[in-house]
């Protein structure tokens, strides 16, 4: 029988971030999922039927049957809906209503990595890897633009553990929004994260949960 | 005396964003606010004074000093955070308890803006505008990507009036988050919104608005 939360993903950093949040709640909870996977290599993310999902056109996308088929489409709306209905004890997100200020930073550090980080690596990944020029000038612009947003990571993680909560941090869905991408850097042209020692031992941090590796494997390699 | 909230902010769609919101927020409830002009043509966002407040050096940042000098970065953080703490009948969100739904789907919107719309007109400006070299592949590229978005935007408003809510919508922070670059389109080299006409007229159903021509003139040009 087909279970009730269904995830539409591909390997890349925005697909990770649901698939590693679902394996979380799996964890704690036992929360089930099933994951299709969609080849946007040929554009399936495009075809009618799942511009009725998400009229983006993209992955993830996330359907929940057992809520009307409700669905949702950009990757931290999807996390802010898994921590809705399936985080019952709110163990990755604090609660706005008793912690304001700790929600108010989660917020901010995921629409900073959600507006900066990712589209900003996305566009170096296609100047660096895809396009069909050469075109040295905007190369370098986007490895320069994410070169300085992981300094501005770091400016938060050099005596931190986790972006957002009291004390050092605590590993919530601000964590979960950017590791996927910072994890990858090297595929955009930052060969390595020496740079910043706070956000290199970050990633290590969160890359050793075994949840997250499990996420990681979110569809199959 | 000094008002409790100060906004740091510049003539920007970024900027606009919170202004309008807080202009609705005088409206509606007498909140009341002060604004700082930052002048980022000479890097006043980069300063250290400023990076203590926003460590990714941008405007909007938004101080609350009614609220130990809490201090919120990212214009998409500042409208959640001045919906939690005025916007007490919640007339432009949702409440995510009684209505999950329209909260789910308000997201969506926000972080398929915050995500896209912005990021990417911001490059279609960079490269049409700004950019020391002439680049016709990346010219081309954003506003292609932007148009694309603007497409997207009008799959969702052809036949409603807002972007969240039942119904043909209600106007709520999701419109207020992208409204002010759907606006400034022929910045970014679109001349007109003619090819996308729920869009078109969703932008004249804004800017109608009194506060939102308040929040426009914030600060003044």
């Amino acid at each position: 029988m087909s279970k009730p939360l269904v995830l539409y993903t591909a390997r890349t950093p925005n697909g990770f971030k649901p698939s590693i949040l679902l394996e979380e709640l799996k964890a704690a909870y036992g929360v089930d999922y099933d994951f299709k996977k969609i080849d946007i290599g040929k554009n399936v993310q495009k075809e009618p039927w799942f511009i009725k999902l998400n009229p983006n056109g993209r992955i993830p996308t996330l359907v929940d049957h057992s809520r009307n088929d409700f669905s949702v489409f950009e990757s931290a709306a999807i996390l802010f809906y898994l921590e809705q209905h399936y985080d019952k004890e709110k163990k990755f997100i604090f609660d706005p209503a008793t912690h304001p200020d700790d929600y108010s930073e989660l917020l901010q550090w995921i629409f900073f990595a959600h507006g900066g980080v990712g589209p900003m690596q996305g566009q170096s990944n296609h100047f660096n890897r895809y396009a069909p020029e050469d075109i040295p000038y905007a190369k370098k612009r986007y490895i320069d633009e994410t070169k300085r947003l992981y300094g501005v990571l770091e400016i938060r993680l050099k005596e931190r553990e986790y972006l957002a909560g009291p004390g050092k941090g605590i590993y919530t869905i601000a964590d979960i929004n950017v590791f996927p991408w910072v994890r990858i850097h090297s595929f955009a042209g930052i060969e390595s994260l020496d740079e910043w020692p706070g956000v290199k031992s970050w990633v290590e941090r969160i890359e050793a949960r075994p949840t997250v590796q499990e996420g990681l494997n979110v569809p199959p390699a």
